[in-house]
């Protein structure tokens, strides 16, 4: 059968995170790998009560199909959370569509945008799911360095001078960022870099992604204005979820964005999955009626502070005087990115891990050029406390060991 | 922005059952049109009764992300399903695939198997979602004229020898057919043509999609086998779906097809939405293990084979003895296709429905070159009694104010 499959199909890889779930469950083993919230943080008890009451009294539209759109209360409530945190405001719900997941959105982006010859802009690391995403349609993407302030936006800007003098600016369709605690990378882009980026896309008439899954999950620091809030709807289109905040299980993502694109996704997505569950979405609705989502997750953020730090300090015992090492220090989200000297192969590294019953997640798998191969993506906020420990402890010895091995210390 | 959209994006036409679904809630409205099951139907009680306790005792698995091929128990039980009600056997979890409804398994096929030149077979009307699903790939379908006991085969290998001739067999990627009660059509295709399409497919090497969402809606006569159980895994792939028998609102499809293929559709599903929602799926699962499904829905059988027999003989007592008129006869489903004499357009037609309070779906809607234009789709399941007489009864009052109007009557 294999010679009736698309050209997509040939090219398409396995994803390597969602193929290392398939160990996590293996007796002993410690995983750093998974951006996989800690499911006690989500209020199971509300939703259990919220979930047999309407699947009861609401039947009509819990149990039947929904509109392609999204749950109109759903998004009614969403828009004035997004008010209350961000001061995103002149939004309805015709600017809101509900997908599966914010993978749902991205491949409805990917649809709704990309012919075979279109470029777009990409972070180097580059979350996996995106690429992917993007890549089914079109692989010409470009890519932007990460700083520890974000994208490297001078790059950006020279890079797109010099499509527009090959003429090629009307290809460009995008520029993807996650703005806030990158995934794999953990770094936020500044509030000058956000604005410098809205000014470069107005000038080139270019569409910005804003991808925010983890905004919620701030530890410390100042919120920086969303570049939605910045560049407007008719520049940026926002992607928002509750994977990390109300539970990954519902697969429940938010596009906000101008009525033109965000009804063209509403079409597109009629061809790819009708609707969105009507149980899941109304869960979280009733749930944005009743409980204040944003102090719910207090207890969330600093169980989540006390980890990433304990993950910072163990890492600056086990590597803080070893030469070449360097990791980044996010102000939230879930994610810390660690850099090994060159030559060393993470992925390669990855096979002891396994063996020494640690995972993570090698650094090749953000990037569509095969590099990245000596950093490794780190998550703090699902082990417990004596496993974030005992971890870095096994991570220190596969690392030492390697290292000797291919005379790399 | 709309001069950034890609070229399939530009020739994506909204689904017009999606944009009915908006008036049919309109006060006083009698719809025939969405294929909508009755919500009373569904077992609420026991879902609502599971769903809390799988979310206060089973989150750590309901509330987290899954495995893209879909949660094991309801795999496992949807084989011993399969097994119970059609006596197909030989498979095991890593055949099955849980998709978001099976809209979504059909993108996932169209990616797998669709290049822009690649053809595909469909029926004659066609099933929507499937047409739409398709076309964002490759728009190279070849036509199968319905007959009533399934797809006209001779048509089918003569359309396939052609191919052949030309040199383009290798192009053929699959035949796309509903088995069962065919959307929009009604009629099934008997065991000999299902035979028949077997041998054919076998003979030109082309893998046959067989779509049966409406199986277990048998009202009379007696079930016939599966196309899969005649062809096997090697040659068909088969969707199935909760959405008719336990809820669409959980929107969960199941494929079910040889290894390589649903390994191939299970990459590309980490790309699309990562995976089915882990709540729903634990649901459909528990409900499964504790309950006989194909018992449940016996009562479900009764009232919808009662409001098919009421439509029946509505449309007879107001249409029969008008010549040129004439419906399909469905021994189970949801549909009825409603023919009317060359000249009338349904798709005209509705817009008088719509101020009539009676709402149906243009056959236009199920051709992909604007034919159909005198067709219906009538579903019967979801309006009550009266409003099936009431219904029918306003439509003939249409039928005669138009047919006289423009002198076809």
């Amino acid at each position: 059968m294999t010679e009736k499959f698309s050209k997509i199909a040939l090219r398409m890889k396995s994803n390597v995170i969602r193929e290392l779930l398939k160990v996590t469950s293996k007796p002993g083993m410690i995983s750093f790998g998974g951006g996989v919230p800690d499911p006690d943080t989500f209020p199971r008890f509300e939703m259990a009560e919220i979930s047999k009451e309407i699947l009861e009294n609401e039947y009509k539209l819990t149990l039947q199909y929904g509109s392609t759109e999204g749950d109109p209360i759903l998004r009614e409530e969403y828009i004035s959370l997004l008010k209350r945190e961000s001061g995103i405001e002149g939004i309805d719900v015709d600017n809101l569509l509900v997908t599966v997941g914010s993978q749902s959105a991205l491949d409805l982006i990917s649809k709704i945008l990309l012919d075979e010859d279109s470029i777009y802009f990409v972070s180097k690391p580059v979350y996996l799911g995106a690429a992917s995403a993007f890549s089914l349609r079109s692989d010409r993407h470009v890519y932007m360095s990460l700083r520890e302030d974000g994208a490297d936006i001078d790059e950006v800007e020279q890079n797109l001078q010099e499509i527009e003098n090959r003429g090629e600016l009307n290809k460009v369709k995008f520029i993807y960022t996650i703005s806030n605690f990158h995934n794999p990378a953990g770094v936020t882009m500044s509030l000058e870099k956000r604005k410098r980026l809205v000014e470069i896309a107005n000038k080139y008439d270019v569409l910005i992604v804003e991808d925010d899954p983890y905004g919620d999950l701030r530890y410390e620091g100042k919120p920086i204005d969303p570049i939605f809030k910045i560049g407007g709807q008719e520049r940026v289109l926002l992607l928002k979820t509750f994977s990390k905040i109300l539970s990954p299980g519902l697969r429940l993502g938010i596009v906000v964005g101008n009525k033109t694109i965000v009804k063209k996704m509403v079409t597109a997505k009629q061809a790819t999955d009708l609707c969105t569950p009507s149980l899941t979405q109304r869960i979280a609705a009733r749930y944005l009626q009743r409980y204040d989502l944003l102090s719910q997750i207090e207890p969330t953020i600093a169980l989540y502070r006390e980890k990433k730090d304990l993950m910072l300090a163990e890492l600056e015992r086990s590597f803080g005087s070893m030469e070449g090492f360097h990791w980044t220090k996010p102000e939230g989200g879930l994610f810390i990115w660690f850099t090994l000297p060159e030559g060393f192969d993470t992925a390669e590294m990855l096979e002891r891990g396994k063996a020494a019953n640690i995972l993570f997640v090698p650094g090749e798998a953000f990037s569509l050029d095969n590099t990245c191969n000596n950093s490794m993506r780190l998550s703090f906020c699902l082990p417990p406390r004596e496993d974030i420990i005992e971890g870095v402890r096994r991570l220190k010895k596969i690392v030492v060991e390697y290292g000797k091995e291919k005379n790399l210390l």
